[in-house]
Formats: C-alpha cells, sequence, structure tokens
C-alpha cells in the first residue's frame, strides 16, 4: 500500500470519528438532553460540524488522491481499495466545487427555510414560506449546477442521496409504478370491502408494546450488544461507532401500528449498518451505499415480512398472549386490518401502497421545480391537483397539503424518490431471496428470520459502496431495477383481501 | 478589555467545550453505551482528550498571559478578570511544566497501574501489585518536583485536587478530628447499644426507590430541566454543559440506603454544578473550586440534611407511603438505623462517622509514599495497623485492605483527604447556614429545603474560584477551617442515640 493511500485512509477514519461523536450528540439530543440543555448542544455540534468540514477540504486529500488516481490501487473499480479511493474523490469534489458563499448561503437558507416553515405549517399561511422556498430552490439550482451534470440538472441532486443513480432510471421506474398503483387503488376503493380497523386502536399498554417490539426486533437479528431502542418524538436509526447503532420509535397506548411497525423499520436499518464490514467503517466499503438501499432493507422488514401472512402465524400467538386487546380478534381480522388501503393525505401516515403516490407527486413536483416547469406560488395548485389525480383527494389546507413535509425547507431535494426506490428494491431483493433461499415462508412460519438477515448481510450489506445501486440489484437480483415485483407483492397480497 | 484576555477567554471556553463533549461520552459510556461499543468509545474519547491536550499546550497561551498580567484586569485577584487569567496561567504551568516523557509516562503506568490492580485485586495478590504501585509513587514524586513545592512535596500534588490548599493546614485539621472521633467511636463501641439495621435491608421495590429518591432530589433544588438521574453501577455526577448537569445512581432492592442516601449525594454535586455562574462556564470564575468544596455540597445535602431529625420529620410518613416496608417502623427506629456507626473494613460502605479515619489513614500514608518515609512493600503493614489502631479492627486479606480502592493504581494521590475536607467545610458552612438563616430545622420539618439552596448558590456556588478553599472558608464563616463544627454535628447527633 502506498502511503498516500493509508494517509488517505486515516484521514477519512478521523473524519468518521468526528462523525460519529456528532451521531451521538445527536441522538443525546433527541432522545436524553434535559431541555435547557439545547442550547449548548447546539454549539457543540455546531464545533464537532466545523472539525469536520475543516477535515472534508484539506488540500492533503486532493494531493493524495493525485497520488493514487490511475495506480493498481483504483484498478478494479469494485475493488475495496478503488472503493475508498473513489469514496474520497467524490466526497472531496462534494466539498470543494461549491464556492464558499454558496455553501454559507444555502446553510442560511435552509436554516430560515425551516423556521419559516414551522411558523407558516402552523399558521397554514404558504404565502408566508413562499420567499423562503423561492430561495431554497433558487439556491438548489446554483448547487447543481456547480456540482455539474450530464443528461438533467436533478441527476446532480439525486446523486447526494443515491450515489451513481441517474434521474431516468428513476423516472422510468416510478412512473411504470404510478401507472399500475392507480388502477389498482381504484379497483380498492371501488371493492366495497373494508376491514375493521377499530382493533388496532384499542388499549395497548406501552410497557407491553416494548416488550413485543424488542422481542421482534430480536427475531429478525438486531443486536442489543451492539446496539439500543430508545423513545423519541421522530423516530429514526443512527451510528455512533461501528458496534454502536441506536433506534428510537415512539408509542402510542391506543394504536398498535405505530411503535411495532416502527421498530421492525427502524430495525431493519440498523440490521444494515450492524451489517457493514466493521474493517472498513468510515471508509466506502463499510459505508452503506445509498438511501434506497437502507430504505429497502427497513422497509424489506418492516412491509415484505412484518405484514405478511406467515409472520404473523408465527407471532399472532405471541401478540394475543401479550395484549389483551387481542384476546377477541381472529388473525384474518387482523392481517386485513394490518394491511388496510385507503387514500389519506399525510405520506407519513400512508399505507404500504398509497405510499409510493405520496413519493411520486413530490418526486414529479421536484424535478419540475428544478427544471423551471413550474415557480413555487403555482405549487399549491399543482400539488392539489396531482393528489385529485392520483388519489382521488383533495387536501383541505395547504398545512395537511403542501406544507406537510420539512424536506424542501431543509434543502432536501432529490431526497424523496429513495423512498419509494426502497419500496422497490426491497421487492426485487425480497422475491430473489425467497427464490434463493427456497421459501421464507416456511421459514417464517416457524419463527425463523436469521437466515434472511444473513443472505441481506452477504449480499448487500458487506458490499458497502464498491458498486453504484443500479450495478448492486444487477448482481443480487440478475436483472435490472423493475417495478413489477413491487407490483406483485401488492397484487398477490390485496388483490384476495380485497376480492379483487 | 484587551484582545489578549478576549483571546485567552475565547480559546478556554474552546477547551470547556471539548472537554463538555468528552463528559457526555463518558457518561454514555457508563449509562447507556451498548456492551460492544466500548472499543470505538475509547478511540472517540482518546480523540478528544488528544484535541484538548493540543489546545491546553497552545502556545499562543503563554503570549496572552504574558500580555494581561500586571494589567488593570489582574490587579484585583477576587475580581472576574484576574480570576480567569489566574486560572487560566495556573492550567497552562501545569500543562507545560511536566516533560512530555514524564506525561506519558505518567499515562501508560496508571493506565498499567489500573489494569494490574483489578487482577491484583481479585486475586488478592499485593505482590503482584506492587511494582505497579512503585512505579506510579515514583513517577508521582517526579511529577510533584517538576511542578515545584513551598514546604513539602506533598503539596504539588494536593494542588491538583484542592487548589491553592496546604498539607500543613489539612494535616493539622484531619489530625485534630482523628483525636476526638477515636474516643467517641470508642465510647459508642462502649454503648452495648445498637438499632435494628435489618429495617432497612427489607423489600424496596425499585420503582418505588427511584419516585422517592426524585422526589427528595427535586425537593432540595436539583433542576430536572438542566439535569437528569440515570443508573450506573458506580454514581457520579458529570457536566455535559452548563445547562446539562447528570447524576446516577444504583438500585438494590433490598436496601434502602444506597440509592436514597446516594441520590441526595449526587443531587448535592449537581446543585453545586448547576450553581456555577453559567456566564463564565469553563473559566475560573464558574469553576467548582476544589474537590473538598465540591464534596461539601455532596455531604451536606446526604449527612448534614439527609440524616437529620428535621428532615425525616417531614420525609418519613411519605416514605412509609411509598414503602410497606416500613409500614411497622417507627420513626425514632428509622432514624437510629440509619445513623448508626460501626467499624468496618471498607470506605465506601463506610457510615458518617468512621468515614473520615478510613480517609486519614489513606492520607497518612500517601503522604508517608510521597516523603519515602515509607516503601511500598511495607504498606499493607502499615494499613493494617492503622486500621487495629484507628478503626478496632484489621482486614483478612489486602483486597479488602490496602487494595480496595482504585486511586493510588490511577494515579490519584492527593485525593483522598477531600473526602474528609469535603466533611468539615460541610459541617462548618451548615452550622453558618443555620445561624443566618434563623434555624433550618423548623423549614426542613415543612419541607422547605430551597432557602438553604439559596444560601449555599450565593455564598459558595456563584463565588467559583474566585478565591482559595481557605479564603472561602473565611468568607463564608468568619473563621479559618476547624474540625469543631463536624465534631459537634457527630455528638450532637450521636451521644443522645447510643446514651454516651
Amino acid at each position: 500500500m502506498s502511503d498516500a493511500f493509508d494517509n488517505l485512509c486515516a484521514h477519512t477514519r478521523e473524519i468518521a470519528l468526528l462523525n460519529s461523536i456528532e451521531s451521538l450528540l445527536d441522538w443525546d439530543a433527541r432522545c436524553k438532553l434535559p431541555q435547557e440543555g439545547n442550547a449548548y448542544r447546539t454549539e457543540q455540534q455546531a464545533y464537532v460540524a466545523k472539525l469536520v468540514h475543516e477535515k472534508q477540504i484539506d488540500p492533503r486529500i486532493g494531493q493524495w488522491l493525485e497520488e493514487v488516481q490511475g495506480t493498481d490501487l483504483s484498478a478494479d473499480p469494485q475493488s475495496d481499495s478503488a472503493t475508498v479511493i473513489r469514496e474520497a474523490q467524490r466526497n472531496y469534489d462534494k466539498q470543494t466545487k461549491l464556492p464558499t458563499e454558496l455553501v454559507e448561503a444555502l446553510t442560511r437558507a435552509t436554516n430560515d427555510g425551516q423556521h419559516a416553515w414551522v411558523e407558516a405549517r402552523r399558521e397554514n399561511d404558504f404565502g408566508k414560506f413562499l420567499p423562503y422556498l423561492e430561495t431554497v430552490y433558487r439556491l438548489k439550482r446554483e448547487q447543481a449546477d456547480a456540482i455539474g451534470y450530464d443528461q438533467c440538472r436533478y441527476d446532480a441532486l439525486l446523486d447526494d442521496y443515491e450515489p451513481g443513480e441517474k434521474t431516468t432510471t428513476v423516472r422510468a421506474a416510478l412512473e411504470a409504478l404510478r401507472q399500475e398503483l392507480v388502477p389498482l387503488l381504484e379497483a380498492i376503493q371501488s371493492s366495497g370491502k373494508r376491514p375493521d380497523r377499530s382493533v388496532l386502536t384499542r388499549d395497548y399498554h406501552v410497557e407491553c408494546q416494548e416488550a413485543f417490539g424488542l422481542e421482534a426486533a430480536r427475531a429478525i437479528g438486531f443486536e442489543f450488544d451492539r446496539g439500543r431502542l430508545d423513545v423519541t418524538h421522530h423516530p429514526f436509526c443512527t451510528e455512533a461507532g461501528p458496534d454502536d447503532c441506536r433506534i428510537t420509535t415512539r408509542y402510542d397506548a391506543n394504536f398498535f401500528n405505530m411503535a411495532f411497525f416502527g421498530i421492525l423499520h427502524e430495525a431493519g436499518h440498523g440490521i444494515y449498518d450492524q451489517g457493514l464490514r466493521k474493517s472498513y467503517y468510515g471508509l466506502g466499503p463499510g459505508h452503506y451505499l445509498s438511501l434506497g438501499i437502507h430504505e429497502s432493507q427497513s422497509r424489506m422488514w418492516e412491509n415484505q415480512v412484518g405484514r405478511s401472512k406467515p409472520f404473523w402465524d408465527y407471532w399472532y400467538p405471541r401478540a394475543q398472549q401479550q395484549f389483551d386487546s387481542l384476546g377477541d380478534v381472529s388473525q384474518e381480522d387482523f392481517y386485513f386490518a394490518i394491511n388496510h388501503v385507503e387514500p389519506s393525505l399525510i405520506r407519513v401516515e400512508a399505507d404500504e401502497l398509497t405510499y409510493n403516490l405520496h413519493i411520486i407527486i413530490r418526486f414529479e413536483l421536484e424535478q419540475a421545480l428544478i427544471n423551471e416547469e413550474i415557480v413555487p406560488v403555482d405549487l399549491p395548485d399543482a400539488w392539489n391537483a396531482k393528489y385529485k389525480q392520483y388519489l382521488g383527494i383533495e387536501p383541505p389546507t395547504d398545512a395537511d397539503g403542501v406544507m406537510q413535509d420539512v424536506h424542501w425547507s431543509a434543502g432536501l431535494v432529490g431526497y424523496f424518490p429513495t423512498y419509494s426506490l426502497g419500496n422497490l428494491y426491497a421487492a426485487q431483493f425480497y422475491h430473489q431471496a425467497d427464490k434463493e433461499l427456497g421459501g421464507l415462508d416456511e421459514l417464517f412460519r416457524r419463527g425463523e428470520f436469521l437466515e434472511l438477515k444473513r443472505w441481506a448481510g452477504e449480499k448487500i450489506h458487506q458490499r458497502g459502496r464498491n458498486l453504484t445501486p443500479a450495478e448492486l440489484v444487477n448482481e443480487v437480483t440478475g436483472e435490472p431495477l423493475t417495478h413489477s415485483y413491487l407490483m406483485e407483492h401488492l397484487k398477490s397480497k390485496l388483490e384476495p383481501l380485497y376480492g379483487i
């Protein structure tokens, strides 16, 4: 190994260590910090962020990269050394291509934007939010132009969350998905059938929910000697070190779904993080591949596994023991209730099917904004029209419509599609795992979930960033990304339930 | 204000911010960290410690100090500006006076020493520990010589924990204390009276202990919007920011004292930290004065307040409501049980009286070692002889004798006396507060504890490091440190209980 390569690795690991400290500060702020401690915590986090930034733009990185480019170390693109180099180059470019003034302007605009969003949403006043949104989008366009792109401007932003992925590919998959989702949703709506959802909103004691959730998370393979579960308002998963993965949830004593499927979801994220190669912690080969691939792991455990019949063949008797409220509920009724599909206004509360339509609407609109095909002032109308068209409902207010998500105010443009990409990847990976492992249903009925974890670990988690998401999907499933496995998954579950 | 002074403040605050991050990493490691996360956490803590050290020896500090020394800013020694300067000078001297090789040798010796201590203690093999102990003491002598001292070598070490305090003063006070404690203990032993301690080792549900402890901590003034209480094996109090004080305790479901008096103790430390001036966080005027003064605040709430009759006049009916086990126990019997005095082997389990004899033994022995009046190989015999002489008992093993504490293996020489200094300060301060506030007993009987907190805040906490411990005692009580208030406190409580 060359000195330059070793220095590059050491320096990148130092950045990762500082980032891991920032993660702990952030986790603590969201889970444990006394109320009055917030102001100083902000100073601590800003200080660490400053240290990270100084290290990220260290010009020595550029010199080390020059020395290692074109050597044997970077020859095989999927090798660990080439991946270390490629990732370091990618990060260095992102940090150094943007003019300092633009970075500062973005920081200000997204800080101000988030504050304005909170207020405007509370007051249901889009006009108040509008100038901030205009500024954010103007700066995001400048950012895309400074970073550069081949085909379309949106590529430069998407790349922040789905490295190497192209807008055209994502658009093709999500467009095909939408064209099949809308008629399926209409058929469900017209079926006249609906489950009794009230069984899910009975008394569910928080302690029992916690015990049951912990048991399930452990069973699917989240390692609690390398992680924890805590309570927060907004659930998340974070890593404060290679053996320190922290997931969170929130409990509603009168709603079963929130905590349980939330825990499966976050545990899925956690299992991905815990499955990364520790020896490459902080470097490309030990880094999660993309937000879409990350989401595929959470969605797979939440939906493909956690909302399946065989899963509940094993867990339902246990759930009935744990919760008195389920004593008189048949497994069939419970299963229908947790799989009910119905158009609704709020993305984060949406079901497995309509969730994707919420995402597709945002994806289409943010592309239009970035390409200046629409202007922010027209956004509420465009939003409402799409909700009418795809979901058949119209938001009564902008607060429950175009202003429901924090993302745009925070400058997260290009982020939304990764949620649905996660659903597509999840279905496609799961289909392959089922084939290779000779039928997962039978394993799940026996309460055996670790085979799937092992499979995903080997095929997905341990591959790190050694290849692009598109290459990974090809490598794992033998074909490119397609919407057909998600549609197959939804149809095979929902058509019998709704008799369509 | 001069630029040099501003720069000095900003730089010192930066060090404090890094230290506060280190405190959080440490708190988390002791309270929350998943088992396997330890190795990487050690790296994170070492990294922050390295950043702190680099900042502490920054030669610009020396330049700024030169510029501000002798100016108006340092003219009045008790002013805030002079205190900032004095503390910065003190820290800079400590960091720069020691040769790098000595610092490194001490780090190695104390790391190795602690590991060896754990093993030697487990195997009850002092011989195994001996060479490590010899090395630590040799290096501590070198440290004292490098730092320098006027009167005696031990001064240079004591100063790390009790800034500005002199060995002769401490020795005089503790010697006088010992001469009165030993006969008082003998009288108690000969009285033939002893309480029924079994009432304290009944069932005490952990949830009830937690609720009761939280209520008491809140009542004496620990602010939970600026702090938290968690569970650890070794209780402690730490600050992760000016509004983020974290105390810990441990619960034994079959022993009342451990958690309850532990919580009062740590809450006392926390109240001190929360009472420091926030605007000077990280600078001398906002820094706790000394370990002895810190301990005085924990001991005052634990012993002067928490083991007093009036305290339990208010709390005992509440305790009986909370704990079924106290239903048939009279307040008098409970009060005698929590104040029982009896010689025992282990310092951390000792009662309010004999605790000081444990400390005095260590204080005498570590002075003798530093002055080379005895050598480490003779330590077990010297230890056992003193236990016989002062406490009338002899340790059956070195594990429960000379090897019971981690301090010496960790290089903490000069630390022990601060525990008893804390008891002396506590009694002397409390006597003064009682006088000035017109009788605390009556307030306590009504459940009013915040007057004492306010008094200590104004007289002690807000004074920071603007004066020495000796100056503070004089300022607050109008006389120098004396053992007589602690003796008065112990006698007035114990003589009636034991009928002596």
